[in-house]
């Protein structure tokens, strides 16, 4: 059952179809989940802005960094160039090399990349060794292919799969969450979609309810629990905006991870990443020299109603992680229940008593 | 009547004595407010970390810039040194010339600094012209020397005061607000105090509660509202912090702000400045060669519980800033009703007898 | 006499017409020198980027820091929205908020500009304290609306002028500097241009030729001298460029000031701007919603030549500063000797000689 | 022969001992280079700022970007937290991968690490793929611990081993390069070294003589040759000086690049990572909770001589690299000559009777 089915809203816009990152036309996201033993509790999210050859048709990009104790792969090209070259790979810290090295196998293996001698490989990570054999670096170059090749659209798998299989968020199991946003046509009739990695500590609010506080488990509660953890946030548009405002548009990444209680800890690991899939903006590779590009961006002044939707995806994106998450059993015996979804039900039920 | 007394808690954590940024030891206030015929609605709020020559006794300070719509004066200086040399003024949008022109007047008034040529004067603003007739430049450096002359610790004026008279805050009347959290000693038993200039837009949310939808007032409700306007937030903190880890600081600010369903809006002027009063910690402006400062500060390991205490005390600034404000009418006749706290009262009364 | 009739040549390409940013259609400076009595040595220089109305035509900007000890008001929204909405205002440290008025007014001076309430000016500075009574803040916002409306195409007048009447370079005295590039046709055939206001120390070279050595005055030399100081520089193109690559190329800009000797020494104040003069690229203050930007842009993977432009003449610039101004007598008797171009003069032919 | 057995001097200051990054107190590097068959021409060089172990004894560290089309790892990491954890791994593009694998082992490999989950790898790269086999990825983690293992203090290996085996610049052979400065005791006494792998283009220029125009050789000289190409610069002091400082002298480490003639190119990676070897200034994993750590770091207004010495040393250390290269033939029977050594010193000579 998701948030949505108890009447929780998270904000004022609709969301799209599949209330996902895939609502976002062109966008697809495929998984492979490592489930083996006792100890191997990981994964790897991919997620593509287009199913073309995407290091020769590039899309415009942005990073924002809500707190760089992460190890995010292809930031800082992204930055200069503006624009993304690879798929998004999502797996655990200790496997970010496999990540780069399955998207390298990838690039090559199309063969109008023969000549291609770099790639900006996007892989991004959070901690998931307390369920898992992080250590033991079990995901390979091979699943990070293989999480490319399943990549599609429509509804987007959610909890404990993927990237997200072994991590733990608000105390409860997290995983991966997505959900969507259509705007009005008065406003654009643009879609933004979220699809979050959550890992990561803080006093969880569901669309304002203080769960946290209600069910008695938050940070420093007892000055026991770490809030510490990470949260990969990656936004997609098909509005026809640049890498200035695609940045902007990503730092509203961490305006919605507030709204769930989220304080990017110390230890967090928090990066947001925005791209563009609207098919007039698309870079190519090879180009003639000096011809000028033709771009067609949204202005400043239309950028509002975009935040909005993606503060709004996101605070949703991360609550649906926890709702479709599952109790998970891993390494050393460590097990991480879900959030208590009947006990939040009861909660909400008696706020909408109240009229609320 | 403020939050607390209806019984929001904004967070876990607990305020200081006058739950003020004032409750930062050292740290003082002082307003000045033009309300002068029809048209004149605005003024000036001195914020000092200390009673000192600020000139010559620095603290570490950083920025963080949440949407740069703005025109804070002063902030590339304090980034690339890592410290403040001048009160904080903040004032109206086009009065940033006269604030630097007061805090140089100021500070060329202490004899020891007799030999200065060059004062980095930090001014923020928010643009409280709908009210005010903001190109009239009303603001004179004579109100920024007086603000900061009057500067005292204690309780803060909130509300429409200094630069907070003349602004607007989703939709009902802005103004100064403020509000802190000390931590518990085994935490460190730190203070962080925040001091803020409400003028936004967004979906009002108090402590959870939406009440921007249950007012039916918030942006893009019907397309006719704007979302604009800016917040400038000030964090200060008694805990012996440098300027990297006080940037991080500041960045918690914009959490707070996202808590209240602020969304920083394209045409919003988004800046937090963050400062530590630790005595220990100022940074003299002369000294002997070569001879090495010695700082004594917080890890990183340490800094997550005051992270949590800026977010916190940021989203209560705000909300007070709200509930102190009053109905205000200016230019044109323009008028902006405060928020309706009998109704607020009403609304969260119904949700107590939830036992929420 | 300038450094190119002695046979420097600063690199591989080619100046403009006047060798000054005045090459870079539709760019105009205007200067207003103050000499008075015995203290006064100060000034305004005013760059823009076009005739028209500038705020309502506001061109893609952007802001690099090479060393932020410096007072650049306007610089955080000129990076959050890509662009500049007002002359570029030069004057030294303590006058800035004078600049920021002066653009005020000469912004409200426009009809059209009759319900604008937020102006951004862009105002730099360096200090020219040493020569110069700058704690009198001499220079007022009539001064500075009087540069704007003096500002004119064609030769652009250099050394002890305008912001630069009063400045120290090297330790000889330093000013106002400008100069070109002209990109051949085959690689566009767009103009750069950079205007300079040198305030700087380091070890001087010119055109490579170690004359900071050869004169025996460099920093460090006896370690007496101060390299600190600051400079301003400023960078113009016809190419159509977005503000991404505006900043890319106005990083440049401190590669150039490397080749001078330039150190970006503690003290100083080192700010790039650059901006596009392209009509086509300009930003409209209103505009319908929604309505696409249509903008044509320069890709990344012609952008080198550009920055090698950026970088000859930004050298070029500062050393024309040199050449350009006078010895001048100033504040307590303070005196700052001109570059001894005789002794250049010789130095450069003993070089000659050689065939170099 | 090196640069100074013909009289180049590269500024005003002082080398240490080796002239080599080694010259820094504490500081290591190692070197694996690969020559195998007709393709491969790559390695891996390795620095360490310490021999113990450097995750349990974290140094301070900074990162700036001179330009990002590159892949360096580890960057944000380092720029959150203030210290860098790993040793520095340089090698090429396709291998960054390698290079983290090898990181984490060599990391695992000290048993008081054996409940570390995370580790922040910092591998950075330039292109090798003209003459090495590039895709192929010839570098293995393995290579990657036996480059740590060799790492040793003294001489530096300098010209076509390590990293820069395979690597190209100004037209000519590139690869490793180092240089150092030793301040003089009354600016400290302390030492900045570097090191750089050369991959990049632009306009030669050697101590100011412009090598490039006199060898008819440089980029845009008949618009075929590419600039393209990327510059790692590493810096070393073992001045007490925090991240912000230490960013503040990578910074310089371009101004160094740009007295060579580099011009940063659209294409190219060019990152400068700075770090102190202060024994006092380590930053250990563990401690214990709300312990202040107790820094003594040099003043902002002590810097200025570090700035110089990174300057320098940067700029020798790129010509350093062009002087050691040897002619390289590599994949697809693709050459590279080196600098012509001989035609240098006629050059040099012929200016030297001209007693400059």
């Amino acid at each position: 059952i998701m948030p949505r089915a108890l009447g929780f809203e998270f904000g004022v816009m609709t969301p799209g179809t599949h209330n996902a990152i895939t609502d976002v036309a062109n966008v697809l996201v495929g998984q492979v989940t490592l489930i083996e033993g006792n100890d191997i509790r990981t994964g790897v999210t991919a997620i593509l802005p287009h199913r073309d050859n995407i290091f020769q048709q590039k899309v415009p990009a942005a990073v924002h960094i809500g707190n760089g104790f992460g190890k995010l792969a292809g930031s800082t090209q992204i930055e200069e160039l503006g624009n993304m070259e690879s798929p998004i790979i999502l797996t655990n810290t200790l496997s970010v090399a496999a990540g780069i090295e399955g998207i390298i196998e990838y690039t090559f293996s199309f063969p109008e990349n023969d000549k291609v001698y770099s790639v900006n490989a996007v892989v991004g990570e959070t901690n998931d060794g307390y369920l898992n054999d992080i250590r033991g670096r079990h995901v390979k170059p091979t699943h990070v292919v293989e999480a490319i090749a399943k990549a599609k659209s429509g509804p987007v798998e959610q909890g404990n799969v993927g990237a997200g299989t072994g991590t733990v968020c608000f105390g409860f199991k997290g995983g991966i969450g997505s959900s969507s946003r259509k705007l009005p046509e008065t406003l654009g009739g643009y879609t933004v979609g979220v699809l979050v990695q959550t890992n990561f500590g803080g006093v969880l609010q569901i669309d304002g309810m203080p769960a946290g506080k209600l069910l008695d488990q938050y940070s420093f509660q007892n000055q026991l629990e770490s809030a510490d953890g990470s949260c990969m946030i990656i936004i997609a548009t098909d509005a026809p905006i640049g890498e200035r405002n695609l940045k902007r548009l990503a730092e509203r990444g961490m305006l919605g991870l507030a709204r769930t209680g989220g304080i990017a800890s110390n230890g967090s690991g928090d990066y947001v990443l925005a791209f563009s899939t609207d098919p007039n903006s698309r870079i190519s590779h090879q180009s003639r020299p000096l011809v000028l590009e033709n771009t067609r961006y949204l202005r400043n002044d239309d950028m509002t109603a975009l935040f909005l939707a993606a503060i709004e995806a996101t605070e949703e994106a991360i609550i649906n992680s926890l709702f479709a998450a599952q109790d998970m059993s891993g390494r050393d015996g460590h097990t991480v229940k879900a959030l208590p979804i009947k006990e939040i039900r009861a909660l909400k039920e008696s706020l909408n008593t109240t009229n609320r």
